[in-house]
C-alpha cells in the first residue's frame, strides 16, 4: 500500500527524481509525520484503547468468575448424625479447574494492562502488540475451555441423564447451582471479549 | 516504526534536512521498491502456506473427531427380554453438540481454503486476511468449547464423582469411551492449530 503513496508522490513531481542519482538521501520526513499519520494514528490508538476497555471488562468478568465459585457454599438444613449434606466447589473437579482457570486468566490479565498502555501510548509499535496477541490467543483458548467444560457439568447437574444414569441435584442445591452458572456466563463472555481483542489487534497491526 | 527509520536517515545524513525547508518532495522510492519488498513478501508468503497447510491439518482433525463420535457405537453382549445395553452418541447430549461442532468446523474449513490460496498468492492483500481472522477467532472459539465440554463429559464417564453419586461407566462401556476420548484429543489438537493460526496471521497483517 506505502508503494502506491510513493509512487504517487514521484508522479506528482517528476523533476526532482534525478536527485536520486546525486546520491540524496530520502527525505519523508515531512510528508509522513505532518500529513499522513494522524487519522492512521488517530484510528490505531481508538483501537488501543478499545483493547484496554476490554481487557478490563474481561478482567471483571473472570475475577467475578472466579470469586463466585469459591464462595459457592450451601449446606442442607437437614443433616444426619454422620453425614450432613453440603455442595462445594471442590465437591466437582471440574469447578477446581474452572476457578484456577479464571485466577490465572485474571492474573494475566492484570500484568498485560501496562502492555496495552504502551500501545495506547505509541499506537504503531509492534513487538508489544504482537506479545500481546500471542499470549492473548492462548489465554482466550484456556477461558472458552474453562467455561464450556464446567457448562457441560451445570447442565448435567440440572438436567441429569436418564441414559447414563446421572441423577441432577439442582432440585436439592438450587442455590449453589444458580452461582456456578452465573460464574459460568461470566466467563464464557470473558472468553469471547478476549477473541474481540484478538480481531482487534489485527485490525490495528494491519499495514494502512 | 518507520518514523524511526526516517528519523535515523535523517540523522545519518543531517546536512540534507535544510532541503525539506526547499519545498522538496520525498524521494523513498528507491529504498523501499527496491531493496525491502522481496525478503518482505517472502516472509508473508511463507506465512500464508504454513497458514494453508495448519487449517488442513486442522481440517483433519475436526473430521476425524466428528466421524469417529458419530460411529462410536458399543453394544453390550448380555442384554434382557426387554432391554439391550447400548451406548451412542445421543445418548449424551454433550456428545451430540461436539459433533455438530465438530461438523461445522469442517464445513467453515473447507470454505476457508480458497481464501487462504487467495492469501498466498498475494500475501500482502489485507482484506481476505482480515475475513479469515474474524471467522477463525469465532471457529476457535467453538472448536474449544466443543471439546473441552466433551472432555469434562467423558472423565466424568472415566472416573466418576462420588460426591454427586455419578458413576462411571467406561468400565462397562471401554470402547466407546476411547473413541470419544480420541476424537476429544483431535478437536483440542485442531482447536490449538485454530489459535495457532491466528497468530501467524497476526504476523502476516503486521507492518514491516
Amino acid at each position: 500500500m506505502e508503494a502506491d503513496k510513493t509512487v504517487e508522490t514521484s508522479i506528482n513531481i517528476p523533476a526532482d527524481t534525478k536527485s536520486k542519482s546525486k546520491g540524496k538521501a530520502p527525505l519523508s520526513i515531512s510528508s509522513k509525520t505532518v500529513v499522513e499519520p494522524p487519522p492512521k494514528r488517530g484510528v490505531k490508538k481508538g483501537l488501543a484503547i478499545g483493547d484496554f476497555v476490554l481487557r478490563l471488562c474481561a478482567m471483571g468478568a473472570t475475577t467475578g468468575a472466579a470469586v463466585t465459585v469459591g464462595n459457592a457454599q450451601q449446606t442442607l438444613p437437614f443433616f444426619t448424625q454422620f453425614l450432613q449434606f453440603q455442595a462445594q466447589y471442590n465437591d466437582i473437579p471440574t469447578l477446581v479447574f474452572f476457578m484456577i482457570a479464571c485466577a490465572i486468566v485474571t492474573g494475566y490479565l492484570v500484568i498485560s494492562l501496562p502492555f496495552s498502555v504502551i500501545c495506547i501510548i505509541r499506537p504503531l509499535a509492534t513487538p508489544p502488540r504482537l506479545l500481546l496477541v500471542i499470549f492473548d490467543a492462548m489465554v482466550a483458548g484456556l477461558t472458552i475451555a474453562a467455561g464450556s467444560a464446567t457448562a457441560s457439568i451445570i447442565y448435567l447437574a440440572h438436567n441429569g441423564n436418564p441414559n447414563t444414569n446421572w441423577l441432577p441435584f439442582c432440585q436439592q442445591f438450587g442455590d449453589f447451582c444458580q452461582s456456578v452458572s452465573g460464574a459460568v456466563v461470566g466467563c464464557l463472555i470473558a472468553g469471547a471479549l478476549l477473541l474481540f481483542i484478538l480481531i482487534l489487534s489485527a485490525f490495528a497491526l494491519k499495514r494502512s
